[in-house]
Formats: structure tokens, sequence, C-alpha cells
């Protein structure tokens, strides 16, 4: 990498490739972060990416950029970095020119199609010495994040199991189901991930049950429902159930059981009123779904990534291993579907 | 039968065998019963029944008897009911016993050591029309029972997955546990019929992952921890995870979800005590164990024990069918330990 | 007193005088004490009396008596105890008859209509060394007494602030109101007794904002709502808010502040069960009134006065001075009323 | 006003005079909102203020300024706002200057020494038609403004009682308290408006008990822990509890009770993870201080401002009347104090 990023040179120059709904929360996470100057929103709606830009106040700072423009806005000496939110086959391009042009990249998954050109891209940043960061968020969550270190500091002794339980609200839409590469792979690869950040183990057995409720989701052959058992060498078990559905809001939850105790996170509600009456005693909703349940941990994971670029020698709290083996395990879970049985994980 | 029971033969004369934990928390719902009135106490420790009758001031009333006495007592017109609480394999003598002299058995699990045995013990109370009860007591909890008959109203629709949670306090003895049947019939039984229970549905299809983390418990081949997936016709999933440990008390917890929302049940806490100090907010610890825990389970049992003594045309909560399917569920569970894999479950 | 109560004396036989909401929770307490035999039921009304006996099969066992025959039954050897749950204003003659037959006396607040004449009762106890009881019961609730100990014990240090808050569900009937002796002698009564037994100390100043908003409370010249502020010469500050109202149930709370935290108790609900619906998180409804929320409490002072007759140097946890105070406090109260001012405390 | 401000002129320039603790909060909340634009910094710590410009990389936008040099910047076509969180005392003299010089000011509590000067300051800002902003922040927090939003609605009926209760962490420096006015102006003042704010009342009379724990609060005259009982003429009675001390970090509730129930907000924690354990169920603790703890409703007090900036016609949710209403209850307060009685209260 050409150019040395260190804290004098901050803010970074940041552009924010494509504003649907995961890249208007990294716009607010940029806008409100003093270490990050957006400089360019890209989008090949070019009439929202102003309508964003006039909104917020952000004319005389901010360029709306078509997607077509890319190569331009990438020989910008000023831009440093950009965070990728488009549409899932689009994220490798855009990866790799970046890199190549040497702009730290913050991508959401998944950066490939495949393990193998996930691991090119990973290859990349690494020859290029350009960050490349594929987060996630729920790892920056203070609430999981305490739960983490709580076990790792030996609170409940040995772990015996683990359960993620998490539901979807609102249901997606069924034009974006169908490019998501089916719950495991859009969903589950979360709790996947959770419970290996939590055990720092890695699983030796998967079996997957599911259904698919909605006709719709059936239809495109794709489940709804499903709960996944997890076996580590260890005799550790985990147990992960999700669901599209959730009429009740957004639901994420973690429980870790282990000899001396239970660490278990409920969901946060929007408020702390409580309302007394005949039908008993109710309280907030919980959240309506994750752009504001989790906040915090996108800005968080924001931060994280910045001082990666300021300390290439820091690790990643979620790196290239962490996403490749989520991936490989989502893979495991079709594996036991499609073998309707228990199927060994091999790395 | 020869006698007809009705309201105006209260109260019913009952003797209760082996007073051991479950004796114990049987002869105290008893004692508080007003429909009840205990006459005999059995057990081969001659002096623990009499300690025991004289703490309880009962010394004009209950008469201490050792089980080579029972033939004797079987004989008395006033006794119309027994409550066996022995060790396992004597349930069967007695209820065959009682039940050819026309006494009501209410037994604890099992009945007999195995199925086509416990099917025989039911077709003698069937023959001889005497009642004959094996309970799962959970079934009569307030809140496992609030959240039945919310599902049953449709309170969220069509269900989706339900979950069971249940880790025992304190660790049984290893004694105990030898001649236990093993944790799928000793404990996971009360989960399969919760679930069955929840549902009024039977599954297909079973799947185990255990391990036993106590090197005793290993070592008389045994497990104490489980998860154990349920698949339904309809498609719905249920999950059970079960220990023999919990460092923090006795943990039952039940969640159901569905279209419309989710119900689920926490633990009961000794008082509703806050404390707020500098380490946070602590609440009361759970039950210690299960006769606190369901003492009022315990109490409403014995109730509808005696409705249906008072009227044979009323179908009891927790019948044969019932208890012959745990039984069978549990049977899976080992099955699937054995093939370690998916079993479907054939009746 | 002759006769000399022991261990071995037990059961003691027992006599429920007024089988009304009070008189129907003691009866339920005695039924289920292992300790006590119910002797007699006595009501004006003998058709209720008998109905009751019957509906509890009690038949063999319990006689059913006209108060006019009360003589009758305290010459009765077997009878040992009574206890007083009538109208207020014929608690003392029972008090003083039974006293003098021996009887030991359990009675509901108050035990006259004046505190000379409270004393006199007491007096004539202490004379006759025959045990008279009047208790809070509030003082045998599990959760209020663990604040209490923890106070004691430190875990809060110095208490700055303690407060309580009462408000009953159902409002009483009119005709009990008229009665009652304003809500100062009826309800808050239970409070002050609270306060004073949590920091075993005797308050120097009290002030009374109230109102009725019930126009049938208004007319009856009582209030239905009410706070008092009562100062202690240490400094410490106590808050009691009562109302006759409250829509969602029996609310019973108590809180303690000082140096080193908080401890405050919270209503216990009917179950632990949670439903997450659009409308938020629902949890369980509060206790409708005193019989269930109460139950325990309630056992637990009948055995505490068990144990005190037993052993007559045991030292009541609500005696003689408790009462006293007690009702001293509620006086208070009804002469800020009439000052409308804060007003000081003297013993 | 000379200048007419629209949405099109934003960001509004702002400058912020003071970077103590409500300095910082408030430089936070400007630099995260894309309607303003921070132009200035003013502290008599040059160091200080150019430290806070560098840490957050700011050096090519906001400029440190000197108080002396005020007049200069107030000369700045640019500035459209200041921000005032300077020692009481110099608040009137900065919100004269600003305003006369067509600047808005937000300017925290209180605005002058005396309610007839803060009167002055209003008078001025309607004159000069520049908004000035004096406001109580508890107003905007997300769970008081939905209690007070049920009220409104009825959604617990007609209201008897209203509570709050304030404790705050840490105690603040004795140097701090000396210069604070008394816990009534300084603390008590946020209570007595969130009272009036959720009635849309003025209460008839006010009593006050209070304490001082720490000796050295007392050897300045001054409380540490009051109860405030205010009666208003519909009957309703609200009580305040206050105190400099909370061990368990800061504790702000509010508590409405109606004819058809309970409005109650509890404390927000750090996070939902909940530890079993053998000593009970451990959650998360309080926040420490208000910094954190009203975050959110800082960032809306400053939307809402703005909003009022760009809409003159708009009415603050905190404005003149309720400044004036709440320091002359905090003088009710001491006025009660002097006179060891309730006072009437006359405005």
């Amino acid at each position: 990498m050409a150019v040395q990023w260190q804290e004098s040179n901050l803010p970074l120059g940041v552009a924010v490739i494509g504003i649907g709904r995961a890249g208007l929360i990294h716009f607010k996470g940029i806008r409100n972060n003093c270490k990050l100057k957006l400089l360019y929103l890209v989008d090949v709606d070019m009439d929202k990416v102003s309508q964003l830009i006039e909104r917020n106040h952000l004319g005389g700072y901010v360029k709306p950029i078509h997607p077509s423009d890319m190569s331009t806005i990438l020989e910008d000496p000023k831009l440093h970095m950009i965070v990728v939110t488009t549409p899932s086959f689009t994220h490798e391009q855009y990866i790799i020119a970046a890199l190549h042009k040497n702009k730290a990249v913050f991508c959401e998954k998944p950066l490939a199609p495949d393990n193998q050109r996930v691991e090119q891209c990973y290859e990349l940043s690494e020859k290029m010495k350009v960050p490349l960061y594929c987060a996630f968020q729920r790892r920056y969550d203070p609430g999981f994040r305490r739960i983490r270190d709580q076990v790792r500091q030996g609170a409940i002794g040995k772990v015996y199991v683990v359960k993620t339980c998490s539901r979807d609200s609102p249901v997606p839409s069924l034009e974006y189901l169908k490019s998501s590469g089916r719950i495991y792979h859009d969903c589950a690869v979360h709790d996947l991930d959770m419970v290996c950040y939590v055990l720092e183990d890695i699983p030796c057995s998967v079996y997957v049950k599911s259904h698919a409720w909605d006709p719709e989701i059936a239809a495109i052959k794709d489940d709804d429902t499903a709960v996944i058992v997890l076996g580590f060498k260890s005799g550790v078990i985990a147990i992960i159930d999700i669901s599209r559905h959730s009429a009740y809001g957004y639901d994420q939850r973690l429980e870790v059981f282990g000899e001396k105790g239970m660490l278990k996170s409920e969901n946060p509600r929007e408020d702390e009123v409580e309302t007394y009456s005949q039908k008993g005693v109710t309280l907030g909703k919980c959240h309506y779904s994750f752009p504001t349940r989790y906040e915090y941990a996108y800005q968080q994971e924001l931060d994280e990534f910045i001082e990666c670029i300021l300390d290439p020698t820091r690790e990643m709290l979620s790196g290239k291993k962490d996403t490749l083996l989520a991936t490989r395990l989502a893979e495991a879970c079709e594996e036991s579907l499609r073998k309707k049985a228990e199927v060994p994980i091999t790395l």
C-alpha cells in the first residue's frame, strides 16, 4: 500500500456504494463519525442520491456519483475507503477495483459468490496491504460482547451449551430472498459466527431441521424456519433456531450455559415504560428491525475498521478466517438438509 | 369397581407408599387437601415413618406400616387410594395389588419397566374400573398451562417452533442415577410430554446430540446434557435441551413461537426483591429444586385425580396414551443416539 | 394460665369466630396447618357455616356454632385458641371473654376502639399469661422480610429514605368503609408499621396530603388517596402513598434507599408467562387482592403465633408496642389533616 | 430578527461557549447533527479547546476562541446560534450579547440569577424575534414522553398521583455545589418541571422535608436528600424524592397512577444480559450518569430547537413559562423549608 494512513491523516475520505437499507445505516454512521469524511454517494438511482444529500444538508461536501463513474472516484487521492452495500452479486467487482487502487474496503457479506473467490479477495487485500473488512455486526453488540467476555473470563466455568435465536422482522421481499442464497447463507451465517465467536472453537458436526411456512418462500425453494444443532469435539452442543417471521419485532437472543451458571441476553425494548392495567403489565416493544437494533453495533464496527486502517498490525475482531468459517458452516447446513442427516464438518 | 365413590364419601382414605423425596411432596399435599384423609404411611424405614407422623402431630390418625403388611391395609374398606412413591422397580407390584383390591392408584413414573407392562397396568385399571394415574406434574403448572391454553385459543396463530429447557438442581445421587433409566427416560420424558401437550400432536422424527460432562455419570454410561430435535408432519419443529447440572437452581422454561407472536415462561424466583448496587441489579434466586418449584402443580394434579375418582367419565389431563407416548419418544431418543442419526418415529 | 402448652399437646384446638373475608383466609390456613385442629366455626349466619363445613368435608370434626353459644365453647378444655375475624366493634368482647377462659387469641386489628382499651386487652393477656396476637401480616411476607433483614445486615449501609406504596383492590364496600375508621386506621396503619419495622425507629413528625376521588367516599367523610411523609430524628425520611383504588390489581411495594444501594420489591404476578405480540411484551397480572397476595404471609403469622404459644418467652414479630405505635401514628395522620400541617409526634 | 432562517440555509453555524460536562454533551450532539455546523469552540482553557478539536479531527473547520473574543465571533454572519454551557453566573451576559446580535441562544439553566432577570432575557428574545431556549432535557426522553402522551390520551383515565424519583450519580464536586443554588434550584427543578409537564397543571401547595447526610454538604448549608409533596386544586398529589447520592448509578424514575391504571418507567440498563448464578439473577447496571442516560434526549432537544429556529410560530416543548414556573416552584420549596410547613403557591 503506497499511502501510510495515520491518525494525523484523519478524517479519512469515504465513498458509500449503494444506498439501500444497509447503505443508509452506514451513511448515517459515517456522517456521525468524526474520523470519517463522506466524499461520494454512489447509486444507480441518482435522484435518490441527490435527495439524500439535500435532506442531510451535505450539498457542499458530498458528490452524487453514478456507478459507471466509479473508476473516476477511485483515482481521487482524498478517497481512502469505500463502503460496499450494493446487491450481493456486485460486491466482488467493487472490492477488486478498490483494492487495486489502494482504497480500504468495508463490504457487506458476502464478499463473493463462493468461498474460493472470497479467499481470493482476502489474498488481494493481503498482497496490496490494503484492509478488506466483512463484518458480522452482532460481534459488536455490547450485550453479546459482554457475554463473550464473561465466558472468556470464566464467569460460568466450562461451557456446556450455547443457544442463539434469531427471528427476522419484517419478512424480506421475495425479490430480495430470491438472490439471498437461502436462509442459511443469509441469516444463519450470523448465528453460526456468533457460536464460534463465543466458544472460540470450530464445530465438528451439524444437523438441520427446517420448514417453509410461507408458500411463496416454499415456491422459491427456500426455508423460512430452521433449527441447527452443532456438535463440538469438546462435548459442547450449540443450538440455533431461526425464522424469517417475527410478528412481535426483531428477536435476537443468546444464551450460554456452563458449569457455574448461565449468561443470557434478552431483546432490548423501545423504552422502560411499564403499563399496568386490567390486562396485566405491558412492557415496551422489541425493535422493529436491525437498523435500530444494531445501530450502536454498526457504529462500533466502523470504528474498529478505522482502527485497523490506522494500525495494520491490529487483528480485526471479525476477519478472513471468521468469514470463511461461517460460510463453510452454512454450506454444511445445506449438506445436512440434502442428506436429511447429521453430517461431519471438515475444514 | 364395587364401591361407587361420590362427593358425599369424601374425604377419601389414603395410604402413601414410600416416603422419599416424592413421597414427602405428596404427603404434604394430602395433609393439606380437605378431600383426602391420610390413613397409612408405608416405608421399610419404620423409624422414619414414626418420626414423620410425630413431627406432624398425626399420632391419633395415621398408622405407620411396613411394606410387608401391605396386604392387610389393602383389605381396609376405608382405604380408597394409594400413592406410590417407592423406588421405580417396585411400582408395578403395588399397582397390580392395589387395583385388584379396588384401590385407586396415583403412581410416580414409570409404572413398569417397559411400555408393554405399563400398558398391562392400564388395562388392569380399565378392567377393574379403578383409576390409575401417572402424572406429568408440569402439565399442572399454571404458567405452562396458560401457555397451552393460549396456544389452543389461537393467541399466537399457527405454531412454528416449541422449545423447552430443563436443567436439574441439585444433581441427583449416583445411586439414584444408576437405576433411573438414563436421562431420557428420567428427565427428557417430561419435556417430550410437554411438547406433545402444547401441540396436541405426535412427532415423526427425532434427533439427539448429547454429552456426559461429569466423569462419574460417563462411567455409568449415562449422559448429563442433551439436545433433542423433534420434527412434526405439520412442519413444526421442537427443541428440547436438558442437563443434570444447574449451578443457579432449578431451571425449566417453555417457549412457543407462532405466526402471530411468542409465548414464553421464565423461571419463578424466590421473591420480588431487587437489589441495586454498584454491581448491577440483582433479582431473587430461582427455586433450588422441584419440590418447591412445582408445589402448586403437585397440589393441582392431586385435585385432578380426586375429580377423576369422583367422575370416572372425566378424561385425565395426563393419561394412558400420554404416558405411553412419552416413554416411546424417550426410547426413540435412545435409538437416535445409538444410530448417531435422525430416526423416524413410528407408533 | 393454668394449662402449660407443649409440643406434645399439639395439635391445638381452634375456633374461628366470624367467617367473612379474613375469616376464610384463616380457616384455610388452620385447615392446612398440622399443628392446629379446627373444632368450631362461629358465625351469626349458621347456613353459611354449615355449607363451609360441608364443602370442605369437615362434617365429622368441626361444629357450627352461633355467637350466642360462645360461652359454651369457651368451656371446652380441648379448645386452646380462638381466631377473631368478626366486625371490628365486636373484637374487644371476644378477646376479654377468651383470655379470661385461658384461650389464646389471634385477632384481626383493631383489638379495640382506642389505644387505651387496646392496652387494657394486652394487660389482661399479660395478667392471665395467655397470648394475645394482633398481626401485621406484611411483616411475614418473604420479600418484605428479606428487605428488612438485608437492611439490618447493612447491605445498603445507612438508610436515607423508605417508601411504601399500597393500593387496594377491589375498593371495599361502602358499608365496610363506614365502619373502617377511615383510610388511616384501616390501611395506612400497615404502611406506618412497615416503615417502623424496617427502620426499627419511631418517627418524630408527620405530614399528610389527601383526597377523596370517589364521591361516595367523600360523602362519608373519608379519603381514598393519601400521601404521608414521616420525619425521623436520624434524618431518615419515609414516604407512604396509599389509595383505595387500583384498576390493575393489588399493589404493594416497598423501597429502601441507603448509602450503598437500594432494595425494592415489586408486585408478584400470577405467573411468569411473557406474551410477545405487536403490542409489546405483556407479563402476568398482579394479584387481584390480599387473600392470594398474602396467602403465604398469613400462614407464616399463624405458625409464628403457635411458636409463641409453645414458648411464652419468645418475642412476637409483631406485638403490643407495634400495634400501639401504628395506631398512634394513624392518629397523628388525622391530626396533620385537621391542622393541614406537619405535626410533631410525641409518644 | 433581520435574517429569516430557512431549511435551505441549513446547516446552521454554531458556537459552543464552555466545554465542561454539559458543553461536551452538546459538542457531540452538534457534531452528529447534520443540520448544524460547528464553527467555534469557546473556553478560557484554550489548550483544552485545541485538544478537543484535534482529537475530533476538526482542525480544518472549527476555531478555538477565548471568551474575550466573543464580540468578534458574534459579528460572523455565518454564526446563527450559540450554545451556552459556561458556569451559571455568566449565562445572562452571553444571552444578552448574542440576542442583540441576532444569534439564537440555547442555554443551560439557569438563564439568570433570578426569575425577574430570566424574564428579561425572554423579553429581549421576544423583542429581537430571536429564539432563546432553556431546555429541561427529560421532557425529550422517549420513555417520559410516552408516559406523558399516554396520560394525555387517557390511557389511565383521571390522574390521581404522580411520583418522580431522582438520584444523582456521581455526587457533584463541592465546588460545583457551592455555586449550584442548592439542590432545589439545581436538581428538584427538573422533577418539578416533569410533574407539571405530565399533568399540564400548576400546583397550589408545597411541603418539603429534607436532610444533609454528607457533612460537607451540610457545612455549605445545602441538603443532599429531600422529599417534596405538591398539592393541586384538582386533588392530584405529586411526590418528588431526590438525592445527591446514588451508589448504584443514575436513578430517575416516573410513575403516574390514575383511575384506569398506572404508567411507570424504570431505569434503562447498560445492556440486556442476565447473569444466573448461585447468588441470583443479575441484570446490567444502571447508567453511571446523565450524559449517557440522556444522550438521546439531548439530541432530541437540539433537533427541537432547530425546528423552532426554522419555524418561529412553533411552540417550544419547554419554554418561557415552564422555566419560570419550575424556578418559582423551587423557590416555594425553599420557603416551605424555612417555615417548616406546607406553603401555598401563588403565581
